[in-house]
């Protein structure tokens, strides 16, 4: 169920195409998804960057009038989930800069864990900032003197950050895809006639008609210029293993799209299988919460032999306007977004799929929802472990505090969501379902285990307190 | 899949409720998709009529201010598909006209036969005309002086329209549901916490939480007033057949609904066993063209035994502003829509359910889709009769020219598609999978039997050339 | 000083010219004064009408595609004062209808006397009305069957009805302007390039290079279609004297107009050279509100040899939207509007001209702002008579009650005022200034005088009523 | 005549009162002639700042709701003309940054003429820029590190720029306005109920009520905290002498303000009557071309004895919206704002007053109107001397090849405008009609003689080009 989880960001670019702006306008409806608060494209006709960015879906912040004012041959897009409110269009991306050496653009998905003691060291050398986001810490790194110096700037700039980054870099004749040593978010290269696309979700690349590539690996930049393209590392990988965000695969990414080596919608299937494997039960049919447990349900039904079914229906028209009822109309939230097919649950014993429980408002919701309508049983089955941790990579969970795993027992949550049995993976499950090694993988909303270690005092507001 | 029909309404009304607006706002929601261009609501606080109406989303249309100023206890709400453009918010309804009598408000879905005649007889006897919507013409009715003082006018008036109207006619005091003696479209009635409520489809009353209590029969109309409910027939069951609208079942109505005595979703199941049954075939796996295939294909996979997946991913976010691409960028309207899970696809023979083929050009695109992302056979099952006539009773196909099975065959629409195989259903499979007699559905569309007669040279936009 | 009183619309016209919706455009724009609550433009190719209406001003209200697309070689356009609310679009004019001859706009400026019981008559017989305005009644008054067959059935129409009314009539193939017998508001002819254009003032036809003709004339119907000009009284001269509003020339038309035979700057400069005579004042300087005393000061100025100097400076930005202040801010609404040169006023005699006093508000907020920027004496000079009755023909003064010379004597509102002197003129001086007989204007609003009777019962929200 | 020369900004201050911001909001209402393109506010409480800008007026940008969440203390605001596109909301002001010793907000008023040069400097040493304000340039020499240790790091920064600049900074505590030593810009200090206001312009003083109680000096700061104002200078005035824009009296300025000692409205009837002495006619009628003329029309009726009138009518509702008309339509943009009044023209020899000639586009119209008009004589009079050079300083006037009297003698642009007589003012005069010594003025645009000197190769657009 979506709504409170948010990922920060969703990344386009495309080098060495007509339609270059247009094409990444394309990109961005492909990855909207992954963030519905501000859009904005930066394009490059060789010499200098022009860009729009407004709040908003990318279908209202852009017009016909002003992609065609942005038509240039290459591009980057950037659509994003931000914190704050409508005055803070200057938090839309991608951040454009003038520094010593031109014109940059950049555009970021992710989270740095040393963002906020970089800008305090930057700020103590005279550095003015304007934004909370990261990617002006790296707007201002780019910049140093000593830094432009370097033979590889950008790869050597990259050095200074931690945390999770996939970042688009654009020049007025460059075009720079990279992605933190350990990979945390996604981040693929495509073609399409002849131009180097990058996406964060492979979804994007299908869109426009591209062909997938390859990912850009962990640790690596890849430059694109009119010479053609060059990949480099930054780190080497014997160094630092990879901590791909599991989470990805559980609930952000888009079903369609091939992340970490693997396609989601197979990925959760093989979680809803082994969901059935570890906590069978005797019911008589299996649904889902769409979107997010869709594909995982296909396969509960197929290990458990129990017949899928459509128990909610979703309401495609519900956007951010909707005015909250009045006092007293309990679940509105929940009942305006998904309404029961009663004739699939009447009489039934039912298994309810869903990818994982934050605070346990939706799930008590949908268990009362089913009961009214007449489940005589009710089995909640959870593609994920507890959720029990907080993300410092660039998911904005609700605080510990508001963690309903964090603080109490599986039976405690069962009791209050008022379901008959309740089941949840383990990380091993996790590990299971996906092709990499286990241990290339961040799972430490689930067990804590923080693969680049943070400051103690480290929030994700830390930036906005500024 | 969606885009290429339209149903022109939905309605919904409360008597008797101190949150009858809000209430009307949330139903409108669960409605929107019956109309997506206009909506409106009016309320009365028992003295007279306030309302608002504005172009677009329900969401677009109404503020918590609006909803404010008109909150009285008893509402009605229309959401409207309107031919025309953005200066025609006049057609936008409910209608709200003052007369002899007083004001009257009404919301009206379907489409009047006799609609153009009677609009030429008032003209002619000095009318004039600010809409080209039918409701205007109920209005003109209701107000001619012969009418107004027979015992019960508006039973009276309905005697004189013809065709397709569920109806909802709201004065200061009273609250009035009506439907055509054939039954065409659905409006049924619930209640909550004591107040009457009536809606087009039953999953409207889901979302406030009314309880369902029974359709509005053809040829009656119920009236609520403070003194409370009463039911009349303005024409007897035996005089004329229902012709209920199967297309309802087949696409329009939501899956969570109960019209015409069966649940719409399980409805489209029997459909999809049924096809499993007509046209069976080796396949590997069935996927169903989102949304408007999805409960089909369950009573497909379940009948025939293949393993249903998901092979498309719908995108949420896609509305009206989409910026259509460049020349060159072939299918991209459907893929913008639609993105292909390659993996559910390769090297797969795939049964591929739809609701209906009008032009074939979705299905066109999406056959090329499959083929491109490794489908190595590919059946496509449609869960209706080739469509080959147009609908006069509310529904906006395309005209015959463009209907593709009014002029092919099966085989030649096959070849167009360029599938291997391509199954229709029969109009007697229609009716085996509903629970009322075969002869109480109008399946016009699909065999030219207009249940009521229609003047030769009517087209569905003979109001709009006035 | 603006803001008290409201006329309620602003009529163009044009026929024979390729460009004729663009000019009707640009002649709002010029009667903008008129009205800024709606605007609207009905167009003709010869065969059908296209219209679009909004609310605001006319500079939003239209973009360059829906000019574009109402482009046709006759268009009418009008500008509304609108008593309700945003939801009224409805009432916006001008009013498209269709009847059994076809279509017909029709903008009129103005108020029937009748309209309330016309519309019940007409309500009686089974008509419905779905606006509030004048023109509908007018609508239905030329749709009746009896009507339709007279010869000049329009100037028959215009015999049914009493009051103000100047009126724009089109057809696909004929625009007709009229003015009812009285002459009440001012409608004025030109030519442009061959074409006929009507407007309300001669202020439009200047800005669209038009020549002035003439105009039309009090009972006079000017009609134009391709085959030339028809110019036909409907009613005779000698049966009625016009009764011309002496308030436009006071306050409402532009000074740049030419209106019932005399330039409105030229009337207002003999107002003032009255004022000066009547009410004579040793004085240092002579200061107006602008911009409505701005014509009249030069005219005092001129004949009391008093200089004319700009005491207060109009703030150009001052739109609707304007955020009242808090609490304790008194004054506000008149300050933000206007702010006085302390330079002209410090140590001054002053003598300040105005056009009317409606509720006093505002001249007591102008006199404490003068005492505070250091005036010595404060003399008010007021270029009508003292404002002690409603119109019924147009104009939205307040109620008599909050009239503030209908229940004050001149010496009462002077001590209100807190001003050393007060000077009304008296409607003799009016007919003094103006160049026909006294006995052809209308000074109800000063006199009580009705040229037409009114209903007893009549008040200027009958309609509204309904 | 407006339209041809454009201020960038008007500055707004307040510091404890507990409506600043509503009191800001209406300090920009009185400024708006400053800079139309966007406004913003920043408020203190004490703690943090907030900020809201957007594109567009004043009471486009602000909401009662936006007012509100901004409620503060302390204030400060900014209009500004921009010169760049809507995605350039980065450029609107306040400029909110924060640096190491926390937040601060930057509002400016002028143009610095060492802003590139300093840019490129800090750009060297590592900056990155994300406008193209002189204000960025400032934030980033507050931000250095060697300027924070000082004792009075503001004032100690300010000796770093050059050029014009009227400024307010604003940091949680504290609000500090500065005036560049040569005080080219007008900024003055008020008093209301204890607080202390700041304003470009004194009238905006008058508009919120607040006392007037000096300028800020050339070369100082005044700093505003909880502990109270404190003065301090930051250049001595025997260093450097003041150069007043003189601009600012001739048109910028509102009459109603008092500037550089002096009422702009007395100022420019000084200028009106020195221009009848220099330069005496024989005529009939004195006019003013509104608004810009109007205050020195007085001046020349006064000196001249030939009656005053008024001969155009200004448009009050012309805004940005205009739709430009068709081709052929010719002298349209300035025929929508101003009307003529015949009467006032017809066979007279008429004197036209304005303040000055950029282009002469808009002054042949005018010639071209009166002539048409019927004026028998048409004689130019204009209240400043031929405008021959451009400015560094803060005004946006056309290039010198732009210019008419850059290129042409007085008799050549007679004979362009075609009009009978051409009269302009001297420097002398402008010194005549103000009450400082001549030489503390700036006339660089009628001389050339800079006060500041400026780089060879610098024009307005050097930052626009980064």
């Amino acid at each position: 169920m979506e709504g409170e989880k948010k990922e920060y960001c969703g990344l386009f670019g495309i080098f060495g195409h007509p339609d270059a702006v247009h094409l990444t306008y394309m990109g961005l409806y492909a990855l909207q998804h992954r963030g519905q608060e501000s859009a904005g494209i930066c394009s490059s006709d060789g010499r200098t960057l022009q860009h729009h960015r407004g709040m908003g879906l990318v279908g209202k912040v852009f017009t016909p009038e002003i992609l065609e004012e942005l038509k240039n041959p290459a591009a980057i897009g950037h659509v994003r989930y931000s914190t704050t409110g409508s005055s803070n269009v200057n938090n839309a991306q991608p951040l454009v800069v003038s520094y010593a050496r031109g014109q940059v653009a950049i555009a970021h998905n992710g989270n740095l864990v040393n963002g906020a003691s970089l800008r305090r060291d930057y700020e103590a050398h005279g550095s003015i900032f304007q934004t909370t986001s990261d990617s002006e810490v790296i707007a201002h790194i780019m910049a140093k003197p000593s830094h432009i110096e370097k033979d590889n700037p950008i790869q050597h700039c990259l050095n200074h950050i931690k945390g999770a980054y996939s970042l688009l870099i654009q020049t007025p004749k460059a075009l720079v895809a990279a992605r933190d040593p350990q990979g945390f978010r996604p981040l693929c290269m495509g073609e399409l006639e002849g131009a180097t696309v990058f996406a964060s979700e492979s979804c994007a690349l299908d869109l426009v008609g591209a062909r997938f590539v390859r990912e850009i690996e962990p640790g690596e930049a890849v430059t694109v210029t009119s010479d053609g393209v060059t990949a480099m590392r930054f780190c080497e990988s014997a160094e630092i293993a990879p901590a791909h965000c599991i989470f990805e695969h559980i609930y952000f990414s888009r079903p369609d799209s091939r992340i970490f080596g693997d396609t989601v919608h197979e990925t959760r299937k093989k979680l809803g299988r082994l969901l059935a494997q570890r906590h069978p039960v005797d019911a008589d049919v299996v649904i889902s919460i769409p979107d997010s447990g869709n594909s995982a349900a296909v396969g509960f039904s197929e290990e458990s032999g129990i017949p899928l079914d459509r128990g909610f229906i979703k309401n495609n028209y519900v956007g951010r306007t909707f005015i909250q009822p009045f006092q007293g109309q309990r679940d509105a939230s929940v009942r305006i977004k998904l309404n029961v097919v009663q004739d699939v649950i009447r009489g039934k014993r039912v298994v309810v799929v869903d990818d994982s429980i934050v605070r346990g408002t939706t799930q008590k919701a949908i268990s009362k929802i089913l009961k009214a309508a007449g489940a005589t049983e009710r089995h909640l089955r959870i593609t994920s472990p507890p959720h029990v941790s907080p993300c410092y990579y660039g998911i904005d969970f609700p605080t510990a505090d508001e963690l309903i795993a964090a603080n109490n027992s599986v039976e405690e949550i069962r009791r209050h969501l008022n379901v008959d049995s309740l089941g949840y993976l383990t990380v091993e499950d996790l590990h299971a379902s996906v092709s990499r090694p286990g241990n290339h993988y961040c799972s430490a909303c689930f067990d804590g285990n923080y693969p680049v270690p943070i400051d103690g005092k480290l929030d994700k507001y830390v930036m906005e307190r500024y």
